[in-house]
């Protein structure tokens, strides 16, 4: 059987029609609204040490990162580790537009919206890639007066705990590359090495390269390739951590090659596990920041959404279950992927039980789903809007399955007719969906309170009977047929001879206990990212398996994934400056 | 005329017998002493601010990073830019041995022995790189009770600087094969690219690579190479620019490529020095640390000591001098090299003069010179040792010849003998050299005072003409013959047919007005490493020049110069590690 791969993240040169939050009407009046960067650099931050102390922290549980940055200590986590838990709840979306549906927009107002009507919240949030940064324009860190700040730094180079992953990525690649140069004692099977080099860039030539020319002084001349530091195994081994001693057995446990024997070769058997931890010592404690609002933010991690689980850390989301009485996070794309991930591998490795779902939604992506054409999104048409509902419904369902109450968010733009608006809300209520109507972008946290008192009356009053989809020991094939059934509402699954193969070696290597990470795309249900709405009878293929030793899963490619994007023909890095004082500029 | 290359820069992974400090007697007593780590996390810190406050600087002038590092901030550095100048004391040192001389010790010392005897002093070193920590063991913030803490942040990520530059290093190198794939407006040449990536590890098998492989989509395939960090121009770009503005013009200069017309294509003709300035926006701002004694120093840059400068930022240096009364800075390898770029280069670009030249030799060096095999070092020879005083009597004569005080400064190892001490002090004395034994590995500042006082007596009783040896209106080839015959005490230059041609291109581009920067060995004052003592009568080979035109001068190569090491057979990672409370561990 011949499989054709489907393209799961396209480069992102290709043009997207970025459907601007700002359009007023059918026109784009840019002037009308200040820009992300305008609003943030307007607002006062309050010193880091004032929002930790609302959170009963000292200074002296705070490494500080600058006057509004800081990491919070090792002593500082072991403390605080006995507390109660407060309520995590999930930010999640429909199946996504390209331009996204702003659900770290939402995440944020959320959160601020919780604080403002006397809870003590809490967000934990991925930290962004420069690569995107540099490349197109596009942040991170919520919007409007949703976000979070100092959005520069953490736009740019934050706490430094992307440089350290790189670093310690391509320390283990250089370890590897010297093992060979020195003899090769573990006799690694030079065509077989699977650890790839990596940096937090878009740069498309260092896809495939070839390494270790020039004679043999200069190395063991081979094939290689550069992820995006954001792809590194490391990335996602440190978001699954939850304490420093975790972090070094997983590193331990990554296979970076196989020897000639077809045996995996683990960072262990290299011996340097002590050193990559070491590098990684600062880095895995969470980045303490905070709204417009001053709602302390956990900012830590940010793993690809398919390749890997798509979550900020671990380490992050438990820490603010301990300060707060409702943590606000978020997973990458939608509920398909990004909430599935969380359910089932997040939760699980770190042990712990949300309480409730937000599913974002916006009309412009469900008249998409509903069959309407990008270029035409700003008219009305409140069919085509019906029509898209089955993708949110399907989301929902799929919520509902892991035993969690859902709310439906709707992120309102000001292209959204109050027709739309109205079909949408009565849709809910036929439907006895819970829904609320968001304009944090606009409002901040104000805008998000009607949410945040659904969110509350879903927790109290529907029950939470979570329970993952399937179980561990489920066969790796099960796990990935109970995915595409339960929560793609697919027909079946097809494994294309390789990845048949693969699932008989890991079965001899004792994988086979491991949950399993989904690389589809984001833009549908089924594995073909033109089927919206809510596509039936589909066959999902798995054209190849990638095991993340360390991390803790198998990741099931549908398609080609590109892990290092590439930059535009006019990169946002054109428009990139800093004024006579050292203030970015052209950030966004 | 065929010319064979002579190497500079040995592969890290060749053998050295490092001569420990800490060797008593002609025996090994590691257990007599404690290493630096045991030392350095024995030492107990101040906070950074109470430092500062030393200074004359408040909370506000600091961006901290943890509670014992902090960044100076672009207020407090426009604030204090119109004070009063201190004292600019260059350490320098004879011809090393592979060991080193202890250099950086000797800084750290004297900033100490200045402090203990009640002068306001600073220190300003450059800041170490991450690869050759990783694969030989040894620091590069001193050493025994001379050091600058917090060692184990020094010597890891530090506050971030090396991942800056190592980011817009690499951002500019995907500009460059993103303008390729995107059309190659500027009609770049792809076989004339000179910019490499960098990373900063020790990484041979990334020297000569090919990339943009895999098809169309993949980029423009192409020979490149990868340097190590310290190694771009960007550090050298760095570490002589006097405020944000300079930066931002000299990274527009740097030239990247050339055309198919053979004229130079720069960053400002791609347009992204903005936002290479803004990733660098905070690495340019010096970071202040303490020595164990509470010395404050300043820790800021680290370029290469061969194809480029090898000193501390610019802007570390004024800007101590603008905070105290002493400033101890150094710069690398031996006075042949390090002093004369210093002087030559990073005082005329930077505006300042300094006040007097501290050299450090060693016995066991000496004795080197003197005709020693390295294994026999340990054992006495007055003889060796009185042979090897022409090494150190040639750069007193160069740091005479431009003006300037110096001053030996004997760093005193357990294995030099009395006899040899006191040959070497009489000869000083018959010599009428000023000079001065210091123990500040074992005795931190205590052991400089002697230093310090010969040194202020040097600078209140000599003349100082500083004055430097060549004009920037000579010739690319004056100038290099004048660093020939003046500081190497050699007889001429040769320039290979390349070499030739190149300057006359750099005439046709406006480029022969830059001083020059010498790769030469740091081991002879020649260009063979195997002439120790005072060579004479000797050549020179230019074989190729290599313009750095955004730091501001022209590299003269004699030889290859390795810029990217490659680990050792057993790195020094292997014994990394962390312990339960998440401190360093097997660092040094």
């Amino acid at each position: 059987m011949k499989i054709t791969p489907k393209p799961i993240v396209k480069d992102d040169t290709i043009e997207t029609v970025v459907l601007n939050r700002r359009m007023v009407g059918d026109k784009m009046e840019k002037t009308k609204y200040k820009s992300d960067i305008e609003i943030a650099q307007e607002s006062t931050m309050k010193p880091i040490f004032e929002i930790a102390s609302k959170l009963g922290l000292s200074e002296d549980d705070l490494e500080l990162y600058g006057k509004y940055k800081a990491k919070l200590s090792s002593d500082a986590l072991k403390k605080i580790a006995t507390k109660q838990s407060g309520k995590v709840i999930l930010v999640t979306a429909i199946n996504p537009t390209a331009a996204g549906e702003g659900k770290s927009t939402v995440t944020v107002g959320l959160g601020d919206a919780f604080n403002r009507i006397g809870k003590k919240a809490m967000i934990a949030m991925r930290e962004p890639s420069l690569g995107p940064t540099m490349g197109i324009k596009g942040g991170a860190t919520g919007g409007g007066y949703a976000q979070v700040l100092p959005m520069e730094d953490i736009n740019l180079h934050f706490t430094g705990d992307l440089h350290a992953i790189t670093t310690a990525n391509n320390a283990l690649a250089a370890f590897i590359d010297n093992h060979l140069q020195q003899g090769n004692e573990l006799q690694i099977d030079q065509r077989r090495i699977v650890w790839k080099r990596a940096l937090d860039l878009n740069d498309r030539a260092l896809r495939k390269v070839i390494i270790g020319l020039g004679g043999p002084a200069q190395g063991v001349p081979r094939e290689d390739g550069f992820d995006i530091t954001v792809a590194s195994e490391i990335m996602a081994v440190l978001c699954l951590s939850t304490d420093l001693q975790d972090l070094k057995n997983r590193l331990a446990r990554m296979v970076v090659a196989y020897n000639y024997q077809k045996q995996p070769v683990t960072v262990g058997d290299l011996k340097v596990e002590g050193a990559l931890t070491l590098l990684l010592k600062d880095a895995v404690k969470p980045n303490l920041v905070q709204t417009i609002e001053g709602t302390p933010a956990l900012i830590h991690g940010g793993p690809f959404a398919n390749i890997a689980h798509g979550c900020n850390s671990a380490i992050a989301t438990l820490t603010a279950s301990k300060l707060a009485d409702y943590v606000v996070t978020e997973a990458g794309f939608g509920a398909d992927l990004g909430a599935e991930k969380f359910l089932h591998i997040k939760t699980r490795s770190a042990g712990f039980k949300p309480e409730a779902v937000v599913i974002v939604a916006t009309i412009r992506a469900l008249k998409m789903h509903g069959g309407m054409l990008k270029t035409e999104l700003v008219n009305e048409n409140v069919q085509a809007l019906m029509a898209g509902f089955t993708n949110l419904k399907k989301h929902i369902e799929t919520v509902q399955s892991f035993g969690l109450p859902a709310v439906v968010a709707i992120n309102k733009f000001v292209t959204d007719s109050d027709a739309e608006v109205k079909a949408l809300l009565d849709w809910c209520s036929e439907q006895n969906i819970s829904v609320a109507l968001t304009e944090v972008w606009e409002k901040g946290g104000e805008g998000g309170i009607p949410l945040a008192e659904k969110v509350i009356e879903a927790i109290e009053n529907q029950d939470n009977k979570f329970a993952p989809l399937y179980d561990l020991s489920d066969s790796i094939a099960d796990k990935v047929r109970t995915i595409v059934q339960k929560v793609y509402g697919g027909k079946d699954v097809e494994f294309s001879s390789k990845a048949k193969k693969q699932l008989k070696d890991f079965d001899s290597y004792g994988w086979s206990h491991l949950p399993v990470c989904m690389a589809k795309t984001q833009y549908s249900l089924s594995d073909d990212p033109s089927k919206l709405g809510r596509p039936t009878d589909f066959t999902i293929t798995i054209r190849e398996f990638k095991p993340s030793i360390g991390a803790g899963f198998i990741v099931a490619l549908t398609g080609d994934v590109m892990t290092m994007p590439g930059l535009p023909k006019k990169p946002a890095a054109l428009n990139m400056n800093v004024d006579e004082k050292g203030n970015a500029v052209g950030l966004f």
